[in-house]
């Protein structure tokens, strides 16, 4: 395993890493931790890796591990670092053959995209991308029940993500975090919604599997003179007919990282929570609700949701958990993909590359529609 | 206090007479319980009241109520019937100078409310609209933070009416609630927002004294063959530049009566869900969240939330309550007015005709907006 | 409808007048509502009787009734005072052939409870104590699963009845309810174990129907100076070799009214709280959690809880309900009494004497036991 | 890091190398994984160790490692076998100077706990006890308030840990866990108390710091013809004068991991639940309840909660996390003792082998206790 990003300071890196290693499948054991030189040493030192292999650029990485044996060198390289720069070093990664796991969102706006995605099939990497709330067992345990048909058919979505970290101005404190989350040169077209709008998206496109086919978009910017949207709401329109709700909001006072959905079909409806992700609430008219509790000897567990848990139930699991099934499905892909030929590979439970097309394109129909005054956009195939 | 409706097989009606009743403030003395004579003089003599005071209908009430003696008459009416009676009800009781209770909404349209209101205020008497959530004492305690500013600007608002008891088409299995919630005729233009979803709009109102500027809305009908809306959502601007969103369902399996409200201000932000309705959350960044409980002893609690409990903190007060505070509220109104002067009096706390025709403006634009997909759609002042 | 108590400042007479008027069913038309004679009448002009029915002391109000038409006269009469008074209130009622409504506990000490109960059979007259968490409709459900064997043997219990009042030493501040229950005169041998113990051990007897065989209890009294214990824990073996816990205290900061039981099965185990009474809770191993809400439309409910019922599901119902089902109970039981011998009455659902001389033997015996330093003491067969 | 167990089919061991490897600062490099030498070399193949450092014996390791240069050999070792397995193990350790981690209950029973605190005196090595729970950030936010003296004094506290998974016969169907933990032979003196209980105590311990002075207890076998308690309830007298309750259950039906304690103070009462540890509760009389959450920017979080933080709040951290931080304080006090001299060592904030005879005093008590029938019983100073 390499590393791009993940730096002194930087939050999302340690816990790739903490995710990748924590089942002992993987190892750290090259990184381009920071574009200064000395800080990306001392970031190697500080993750105990070969000080030869804390490189000062992903492009010295490329190059020095692509010389090494393959059995030497790393077999995928982590992108952790801000939005803006998820292009440049995935198209490097791609073109030199490493697999690619990338953290959310996939670029910065859709050009790129669409650009990466050619790339990517054209070399035929694996590349997983970080919506780490697919990796919670319940998250999963929902999908497969979906698909099953124990909802019958899904005709209404809400999913919302609350949060109140930048009710006041904490990029004008020099608060790391908040700097390249509000600036549009870094995390691109959009503040909130490319941040975690995008995260709500797609936990109701994985869950559910519907095919949006309009939205109507509403962005705000509630904290004075910040340069990017800080709330939204916005109103989808599955290809089935169904109709969901995406609200983010990251001014909403005290609140953490409420991320939940709610999907009601025709025959039963769910709740999920990830503040609380160790219960799904299962609801049928006029009969007791279910409690899903994650309990890998649960006998109403599904396959998948039971092999995502490492504890027995009761125990909780929470967000590393998550981040490292993730990763966990993302190295089953590959170990299958050793053993077999392409066209035997089962579809991938962990988000790909086409699902952070999606997620750029609903940020930026959304950017679109907002600026047209909400106005109902298509949203086209992929 | 007289009623109008109530008869067999009824709900609402009973609820209003022991709301009515609860405190011992009122009794009811009077009655056009069913169209059906022999059903309504049946009510009567279950209610308990005298023989010759169950009418079988509301012209026979008003004339013989008015023919009493001022102490002996009915001093107001509340109207329990089906939507599509009240305009005619409202406009008979209102001439002959009996005050109101109405049940919600206020009519079958729009065009019918202004009518009303304007008659209410033409006859100078007492109008009461049993927006019941408006009586918890939470919700009150709620409204009186923000009026005291203690959640500083109100700028998002997110309130929900999920509801799951219309999934099946009841009403084509003689479900008499069913029947007449989904019958154009009975109910009006609007299923679920006339039902429910101006609830939800009435409570976001109640609560924060935002003005709505424009509203964006689109209306589902989820169960094949339904005349009316029995899901929606609706995007609010309100003057100040808040977003509201109301989302309302019918068809979300095994939800009962979920209605619940989330408030974001600069300064602090609000929860309360009407299912658990004896607590409220109060939020503000890096503070632990503070839990209000209904407690009368509550060094936190306002004079009116105070005032509108019956019990000590812990001892579960619910719905008949709440119907309960809105009635009592409407007493010391008519209390008030007795001893004093127009001029003097306090600002109403029950929802009056005022929020009865801003609830209809509400569902009328609603209805209007999803016809058009959803276009924005301006909202007047009243 | 008459009654003893609930004079000015009293809180628990009131709550049984609107909880025994809440369905129409009983109307309060007479009352020794204080000692003092203008006090008295006072009470009686404000609960709207007629002045010559407010009496000025019990033995008045029976003879004075007593000597009406049987179709005039009070049919019952409710205790509401404090607990050194039941006995001998009810010794007068019950001679004179009134039939009671009590509150708990049932007397000062158990030799009177022992007399009580000797004359009221004896006298033949109805009797029901006012132990009002069992009207709550999801504990009859409890009680009806277990019944029906749905948990299989009960084979331990914990309940605990958590409040927090009674921390400071409010007696000493003129607070009239923790004045007269601080009060061994007026509350009897026990405090804490008297006024909220006996309720959780009712609690656990109404559910469970378990014989208790032994008893070992710790009573202490935490504020200084206080004369009666303010909290305890006692261990309950029953005669089916099952282990219980019932813990009780009043110096438990911030806690209100927090009455809860969770009963382990063989089979299955359940939980309920009263601050939160409308949710129950059923548990299996490795299956789903089921809650069962209370609503008169679920599958699932029994015949008795549904009955128990005013609201649909999701419409809360609270203390003042809870206290009603006791009396439509009664209020049943009277009637079938009316239309049928003796010998065909179904056994009563709501409390009656009989379960207050148990209340009485636990108090006594957690007394004793913690008296001789937590020692097991035999509980003796009704 | 050495490791004693944690071969094929165990569960626990495998946690302690997770969590000890969590943050970079042990890496597993030794173990006698099984007692069956070729289990042990294909559990050393599995963690990914040198072939040569997956020994055939505890014996073996410790010949060999102690053979190696010192900053080659392993530093500490965790033993993470059955109980009656942890006295040999240490010991051996212990007097071959390693550091040790150990699994609860500390030993057998209590004379082996006593003779292996006088080895471990003996030789001054750091012996850490991994009672898992006193790990999570807000348990020591807990003890944090009360050493601050927020609570008051401490005067009742309720420790609650409630399993379900022994309701049926596991070790009859060769359930690997539950054959030993029923098994007198290999867990000790008592199953349920032994297991969990021993939890409960501690964390009560760990909190308040309160002395017991006796106890009173009563363990239960429901499940008919199980050598070992799996049900027990205790009261604990403390010096100071409070009361405790310990309740522990294996046999509750639905119930997975619930360990829950209430603290009441003269000041304030806390509550915290392990199966949502994320949560604190903070009551007082008539102010708003106060919800501390796990957030490392809260202003309200003591310095050892926040530095016991991985993630920003609302990303959920669990049972990992808090084993993880006990390791990391076992590591943060060997860093220290390495820069320190022994007299300025701060006290240690892991569980210690005094924690772990304390433990077993509770365990042994009990038994003694509940074999007299309950009988109140002294507790000897350590």
């Amino acid at each position: 395993m390499g590393l791009v990003g993940g730096g002194p300071g930087a939050f999302i890196g340690r816990v790739h890493v903490a995710a990748a290693q924590l089942d002992g499948r993987a190892e750290l054991v090259a990184g381009a931790f920071s574009s200064d030189p000395s800080r990306s040493r001392a970031a190697g030192l500080d993750y105990g890796i070969e000080l030869d292999r804390g490189y000062d650029s992903l492009d010295l990485l490329v190059k020095d591990e692509a010389a090494r044996p393959p059995d030497e060198r790393v077999d995928f390289v982590t992108i952790a670092t801000p939005n803006h720069t998820h292009f440049e070093f995935a198209r490097v990664l791609a073109n030199a053959g490493f697999h690619i796991v990338c953290d959310k969102p996939l670029t910065a706006d859709l050009a790129q995209a669409q650009k990466l995605l050619a790339a990517v099939k054209d070399r035929g990497i694996v590349f997983g991308l970080t919506y780490v709330y697919s990796g919670y067992p319940l998250v999963r345990q929902a999908r497969d029940m979906i698909r099953a048909g124990e909802l019958g058919e899904v005709q209404a979505l809400r999913v919302h993500y609350i949060q109140g970290w930048l009710r006041t101005r904490l990029e004008l404190q020099g608060h790391k975090q908040a700097l390249w989350r509000t600036d549009p040169l870094q995390a691109g077209i959009s503040g909130c919604f490319g941040d975690i709008g995008t995260h709500a998206f797609h936990l109701a496109q994985f869950i559910t599997g519907l095919q949006p086919a309009e939205v109507s978009c509403r962005l705000e910017t509630f904290e004075q003179g910040r340069r990017l949207d800080d709330y939204g709401a916005a109103l989808l329109r599955y290809r089935n007919g169904a109709l969901g709700t995406v609200i983010a909001s990251q001014v909403s006072h005290g609140r953490e990282n409420d991320l939940w959905i709610e999907i009601d079909g025709t025959r039963a409806s769910i709740e999920w929570h990830q503040e609380n992700p160790n219960s799904l609430l299962l609801r049928a008219n006029n009969r007791p609700l279910k409690l899903y509790s994650r309990n890998p000897g649960g006998e109403y567990m599904t396959a998948s949701a039971r092999s995502s848990c490492r504890l027995p139930g009761g125990h909780p699991e929470g967000f590393i958990e998550a981040f490292a099934n993730v990763y966990a499905s993302i190295f089953d892909h590959l170990a299958i993909r050793q053993s077999k030929s392409k066209e035997q590979l089962p579809q991938a439970i962990y988000p790909t590359i086409e699902d952070g097309v999606l997620g750029m394109m609903f940020v930026s129909h959304c950017v679109a529609s907002s600026r047209a005054g909400g106005q109902w956009t298509p949203f086209p195939t992929l």
